[in-house]
């Protein structure tokens, strides 16, 4: 099968490397008013605040913190309510952390331009009728989601107990800055998950079917290569720069959907994690080491070239049948996971609550959705409901 | 060495795949007056003329023809007139041809807007005072440079026996469109050439000295494995549809910039081969086959770290020591030269003139300049003279 038809677009300008925050100072405009947003205030502790301010220089800045992992509508919300009591066109955002923060941004730039109803709409109809949205710039600080140049954002609508994903180009930030050096004050499993995140990016894009698609596959392995080899790295030594600038380039390009061009995909390991993370309130790169493993051993037969293939190239596998490599790929991934980053794959093994009274209703609801997932379709409510509870 | 900083920027959308030239129709403004630019006019009779008319629509559209391989100022010039004569607000160009169409339409674009002095200055200021161009989209039907999605042109001023490339950001297409069925009716040496374009392209980005740059030196060993495993099959069956969407994909991802992000780079071979066309009218690829295998030998010392792991990952090449891996490599990528792609390495090979009275005046300008080439600067008019020399 061929490289099928695709449309790549991709015009976030990606500076890179070490001390390049003070370049925001050549590429933003003089005339806004930027808010700087940012998470818990950590960025005020590790320099990387000080950096932004100095780079702005005198633009007039205000700030916007307390931006959650895993962002809240209603606190996204709170800073849509600023950018239009400062005026439209006058606001320009400056997202300061991680894929929270980059990913809540995304948001506040369209809702605050969204004329078509409740903003809110917008995670339940993939955003479809944005046609506007603020300029956005992202100083990132910690590697994972590839949203400081992607055009997709993950919204939690706590609420309802929902976590949706939009995709739409004018979510593209203008500039997004990625300084390894950002990395140093992250605490361990911040760059355990980001490191699972990235990984679990390439495999959605990769493990379905075999395809003609050579410089992509090549690409994936290259990345899946690049994340095993500096994430071994990076948990012995956090201030391995090499280490670290590896990760986070590969983390950026594991998202910013380059590789996944003219491919078939499956993201269903992120749409169950996120059901996860709903419901259980665990981070994102955590649910999917719970999630994938799981889903690979049920969708083996669908999945068992790709998966041989990634072990041959990523992990030097190679056994007698293409079946026996898939398998031993599954369990070498789920090693990666548990033996070399450290992070668990069993929600057992974890301190959050171990009730499962919530599955029934998700369950329903995924029904009632005639949910169809997977590069086949065929990952229904009665296969997640199989996965989830093989994640125990 | 960790990877360096890097600023990558490259907005074109590329779209890609079969019947995609109708696709121009959902971007392109309805407002403008369209120059749709090509060269000797095979687009006339291969249906690809037809396709983008029929694309066009309603909008206006002059055409100019006879862009030669190479674009020459002068000819580009008189579409630069043909510009001014209907008002640059009203232009875009479109491309419609190979690298050398596109090239010559970028330096059109931004020949059309410059104020500062006679346009030809630009091609030896590497154009750094043009702050402005026309809009342009490139329908791509020979995959070899990667122009139709980068900001580079190289364009040939014939009245004093120069090749120069430019390199600008506001020579990116808006728009470029792959469709790997506008090949088909290419003659065989164009394909051969494309790919041997393509494959010093990643060369020049990858055969230097070794880095910590893990993402980048994947990325180009699957483009080099991409165009070894897809040319082999192309030049057996133009008519294989999976080598010909695999090469024009690999040939655009080989230039458009993002694999060379922070590494060292030598585009001595690029250098050469321009003046070997410039004095003896040959084909860009061909004189990339003559250069680059006599160039990696008198490199070797500096290379052969990379040239041994390019040999490794793309011909399985594994010596006992990293000098004859080196060795074996050269000879490995000569081979897929000559014998797999039938491209021939030696000038005493063609029916080019035989003539070096050329060779001395070039080897004068060069001291002159004082040019110091090769990701060592050790590369001066002495190596030179001595690798054209062996090109013979």
């Amino acid at each position: 099968m061929p490289i099928a038809n695709f449309n790549f677009y991709n015009p976030t300008r990606v500076i890179f490397g070490t001390n390049t925050i003070c370049e925001l100072d050549k590429y933003l405009p003089k005339d806004k008013i930027f808010i700087l947003c940012y998470g818990a205030g950590s960025i005020k502790k590790n320099g990387v605040y000080g950096q932004v301010v100095k780079a702005l220089g005198s633009r007039k800045h205000e700030e916007f913190g307390g931006i959650e992992p895993n962002p809240d509508y209603d606190t996204l919300m709170k800073c849509v309510d600023k950018c239009k009591q400062i005026g439209l066109d006058k606001v320009y955002i400056l997202s300061v952390g991680g894929g929270s923060t980059a990913d809540g941004c995304k948001f506040i730039c369209a809702a605050a331009c969204y004329t078509d109803g409740e903003p809110y709409e917008m995670l339940f109809n993939n955003a479809i009728n944005v046609k506007k949205a603020l300029p956005l710039a992202v100083v990132l600080t910690l590697p994972a989601t590839g949203s400081e140049s992607n055009k997709n954002s993950v919204i939690s609508y706590r609420k309802m107990n929902r976590k949706q994903m939009i995709t739409n180009e004018y979510l593209f930030p203008e500039i997004a800055i990625l300084d390894p050096n950002t990395m140093i004050s992250l605490p361990l499993s911040q760059i355990q998950n980001g490191v699972v995140d990235a990984f679990v990016h390439i495999c959605e894009q990769y493990v379905t079917v075999l395809q003609d698609a050579d410089c992509q596959d090549r690409y994936c392995e290259g990345i899946l290569m690049t994340l095993v080899k500096n994430g071994a790295k990076i948990i012995k030594d956090k201030n391995d720069y090499v280490a670290r600038s590896n990760i986070m380039w590969a983390a950026n390009q594991a998202l910013n959907t380059l590789v996944g061009q003219g491919v078939p995909q499956d993201w269903a390991t992120h749409y169950i994690g996120h059901e996860l993370t709903a419901n259980l309130d665990l981070d994102h790169g955590q649910t999917l080491a719970l999630v994938q493993p799981r889903l690979f051993e049920l969708k083996i037969e669908n999945k068992k070239d790709k998966l041989a293939l990634l072990g041959e190239k990523v992990f030097g596998i190679k056994e007698s049948s293409v079946l026996e490599s898939a398998k031993k790929t599954i369990i070498a991934i789920e090693n990666f996971y548990n033996n070399v980053l450290g992070v668990k794959t069993r929600i057992s093994q974890l301190s959050c609550s171990q009730d499962k009274s919530w599955i029934e209703p998700l369950i329903e609801r995924l029904k009632k959705d005639n949910i169809k997932w997977g590069e086949h379709g065929d990952i229904t409510y009665v296969e997640v409901k199989e996965i989830i509870n093989r994640c125990y």
